[in-house]
């Protein structure tokens, strides 16, 4: 590795120490971040973005707060990507332009991030580095292997980290699926090679870790195709599922060919996934068998699978326009079947259930979740879990990638095969692990670790207190009050009063006659002396909100506004800035 | 019935006819509400709120829009109510003042009914009439005969009512638990009677048509119950579940009993209901068993079962209170053990899931629906609904009380059964439904429905604009712009501007200052002619929201705020209201 001459290796065994510090992924699912330090080489595993939830209202998504990283930016080897899920690669557009380190994946995995970049970053040229499952790589002091794992993407792997104080082994997101429909089967082989060898500490898929058992193959999808295949013979086949999922989408191609069915694919994302799949070799469709959604008119329903996005009710998904009749292309109704491969990601319970309920009101039928087995997960359940912990038995153990019931689970399960509480580590994002030549591992600190928000096109971190403020505001609306007063504080002309989403009951009638008129005496009370705005602001707001309380009329936010007309200034134009 | 007097019988047979208007409950699980109209006579089925989604932030129910029967308040003769649960009694707070009719329930519905209004309208005295299953009453035309159900309250009834034009079974919420905890089993025999005598119509519990098969009956929770009790024997249990369900709390107090614990009440409605459970006889509890929350430090662990509210992570519920380590009476920690007992409502996910994630946080463990039975249904699933349709073995089938899927699903369950699609109906809230004597039903236009929404202390209908602009403020913000001007429109001071909620990216360092430009720009180029508000205020939100697009600065919603001084007039506290 080029940089290998820049490092300045400690010499002081007593300073000689490794830190694991997750950045993101840890007490939550997504944005995935995790760093590994050994004197002052750091290697970072993944970028990960996460979709806000309710409570952050009108913000596109968030990525880990890379402080840390931009402080000791020169100390930084490499970005390792696991595979090409957004909760693992989202956060690139923002990390690498902050960082520009070099970036090591497998082939789909660069491919997919570099579709993403040439959207966010067009004139942006990463250093990346191919691998593949298998390879051992040195980057400064670290020996990486990268393990082929299963999961619900191609050309996923783990890492086994070999560092001069011991051997860590993160698995990245997997699952024991022992008939992948790629045929690329986890290679247990390697894990147990590593566990032999001795590993000091794993980092494991907390995902499902309170599912009981195994996750199914995901090969059993191709049953349920079938099946549904031969029940809906005669209707057109509409088909949403997540763009990424390659293998799922190849099973799809597959039984279509079987009954001699077209595929369309609709949607920005599923079409350009599926032509990168494509083009590397992951998807495997005869090109005669692909028509664009422009063509399906020349074809009858039974000859048809249109293949969309949506699964997750994305406000302007394909599946989601045509449940409201809004796709220019495919007008739904009785002769149409719509299968929802996909299971709903936490949080998304409302859009897909919204979503069902519109495509049953344009007359089709749906078949999701509840109906039959159309999805599997891509993580490992409880039984796969211990076997990983077997297989490598570590030394210690962080449970990662998961909400603080899948740690607690997955610690759980760590202890039924053997291991002992006080090696396990249940972390928080920012939390310093730090391993010594001499003494037991121990939390020593914290980094700055949080949420980056970004918010459409802003891209940079929004303060929380904005986001307080939207939450408040959309609770019960906003009351604006304006006076106009001189430099000595008397008014010059009637305060105005303007509102958004205030609720005033019917009972209230003439209480904006009491709201222009306690203002009206905040500002008279305050005024002869020279115009303070911040006094004004606050009697006005104090005066409004106990009218509002007293009268029980809501509780909007109210914001006072203040303009000051500086005549000694002898300049109409200064302004008061806030 | 004392009103027979005055109804105006229809004489003329090709007048004759009979309707059903669902008011709520179609298309949604909540604010359950069905008209019956016989000629000039109305009755009720229920009366129940709905608990709003994100969509509408800040609201804190919604009831069914009531203005049909507003309208024709002295047509109707009664409201039925089925049972006790808020999504089929929470409206009567808004319907009764405004309607003023008798209502008609059983002992337990009514305690419950008595309770919650005793809260919202102190002063109010209902007129009701306490019935029991089995009964039979006449009201008006109608002979109502109300038919035992078990479900997930004491005290169910459906209904069986029969009309000059035929006869109309509503099942209300129903399963049919063969073991039910009260040993009070759906009574077959009178459904199967009116089946027998001739169902003309049968509106039907929809909620579970999705599921296959039986819903398990209640009583498997004991067993449950047993073994939770039995593995952490050692541990305080606290147990939280609907407050309402009544069958399960008695599951809950037996084990107790069994295992030698005592029981403490814990959060206001858990503590109510049980009261008035125990004082009518549903819930059979040893007086020496039930303590006070502030006694349990006198007892050990392993002597305790807290029993709270907070299954669906209501905010300031016992159970949420408690994993945010704010309950005053109870900490929990390592020796604590909590069972969730219900299953999360769709649309609480994320609230639930918060909880059991700071449950862990605390300590404890938790046993939730991941992991155990510990949660049954109380609605009938297909097979169930197959069984009651074959029953009553109805003409004409409306499938109630669901989302549009659940509606969907129903009326293929009634087709499988034998029923023909086009004596099937689909209705939406407000429709009318119109049977005569010679000819078949047939949808017969609309009334007025919809909701109305309950905000705060306010119980009156808020405008959906109000709801559109809260959601638009939550997503970007707001910015105000204020503006005093002469009569001429000249500017008495410079613009005033504040915001709320916005974010304005790091890189349009001095917006500010253009706006404040722009905005004094737009009121000059009005100014000279006499002052309109609009104008400005319409020049304003155009010039101010150009720059913050030009920008790409914020999509945060424009609010100007214009004061005029009207000289002329004299009187400077004349005021534009808006």
């Amino acid at each position: 590795m080029s940089r290998n001459s820049s490092y300045r290796r400690r010499n002081d065994p007593a300073a000689e120490k490794l830190s694991l510090i997750p950045l993101g992924g840890l007490g939550e699912i997504g944005k995935n971040m995790y760093v590994i330090e050994y004197c002052d080489e750091i290697i970072v595993i993944d970028s990960g973005l996460k979709f806000p939830d309710s409570e952050l209202p009108g913000i596109d998504y968030i990525v880990p707060d890379i402080s840390y990283l931009e402080q000791n930016r020169d100390r930084i080897l490499a970005i390792l990507i696991t595979h090409g899920h957004e909760d693992h690669t989202g956060g690139l557009p923002y990390v690498l332009p902050r960082l520009n380190v070099p970036l090591y994946g497998t082939q789909l995995t660069l491919g997919l991030i570099r579709n993403k970049l040439a959207d966010d970053l067009p004139a942006f040229r990463p250093d990346m580095h191919e691998i593949r499952a298998g390879d051992v790589i040195k980057i400064g002091s670290f020996t990486v292997r990268f393990i082929a794992v299963a999961h619900s993407i191609p050309d996923c792997v783990a890492l086994s980290i070999e560092t001069p104080l011991g051997r860590i082994v993160h698995t990245g997101d997997f699952k024991l699926d022992s008939t992948p429909v790629d045929g690329r089967v986890t290679d247990y082989g390697a894990f147990a090679e590593e566990g032999d060898k001795g590993v000091m500490l794993l980092c494991s898929d907390s995902t499902n870790a309170e599912r009981k058992g195994f996750t199914p193959s995901e090969r059993i999808i191709s049953g349920t195709l079938d099946t549904l295949f031969r029940t809906y013979r005669t209707k057109r086949i509409i088909i949403s599922s997540f763009a990424s999922n390659v293998h799922r989408i190849q099973q799809v191609a597959d039984v279509s060919a079987r009954f001699n069915r077209k595929i369309a694919f609709l949607g920005r994302s599923m079409i350009r996934n599926a032509e990168l799949a494509r083009e590397t070799g992951y998807l495997k469709i005869d090109s005669k068998m692909i028509i664009q959604v422009e063509e399906i008119w020349k074809y009858s329903d039974n000859q048809l699978v249109i293949i969309t996005t949506g699964s997750q009710g994305e406000p302007f998904s394909g599946l989601v326009t045509m449940s409201r009749g809004e796709n220019r292309s495919i007008d739904l109704g009785e002769h149409d079947v719509v299968f929802l491969l996909a299971s709903v990601i936490p949080g998304n319970e409302k859009l897909v259930n919204n979503t069902i309920n519109r495509l049953f009101a344009q007359g089709c039928e749906v078949v999701y979740e509840k109906d039959r087995q159309i999805h599997v997960s891509g993580h490992a359940s409880s039984e796969e879990l211990k076997i990983m912990l077997n297989l490598t038995r570590p030394q210690y153990f962080v449970p990662v990638h998961g909400e603080y019931k899948h740690m607690v689970r997955h610690s759980q399960l760590a202890q039924e095969v053997g291991i002992s509480p006080r090696n396990i580590f249940l972390m928080v994002n920012g939390e310093i692990l730090t391993f010594t030549r001499n003494n037991p591992p121990k939390k020593h600190g914290h980094v700055q670790a949080g949420a980056v928000i970004i918010d459409g096109q802003a891209a940079g971190s929004i303060r929380s207190e904005v986001l307080k403020e939207r939450r408040e505001i959309s609770e019960d609306g906003v009351i604006a009050v304006a006076v106009a007063v001189d430099e000595k504080g008397n008014l010059l002309a009637p305060p105005a009063i303007e509102t958004q989403g205030v609720f005033i009951s019917e009972d209230s009638g003439d209480i904006f006659k009491e709201l222009y008129a306690v203002s009206e005496q905040a500002v008279q009370e305050l005024s002869g002396r020279r115009a303070n705005p911040d006094a004004l602001r606050k009697a006005i707001k104090t005066r409004v909100r106990d009218v509002l309380r007293k009268r029980n009329s809501s509780f909007a936010v109210v914001m006072p506004i203040v303009s000051v007309n500086s005549r000694d200034s002898g300049n109409i134009f200064e302004k008061e800035f806030f």
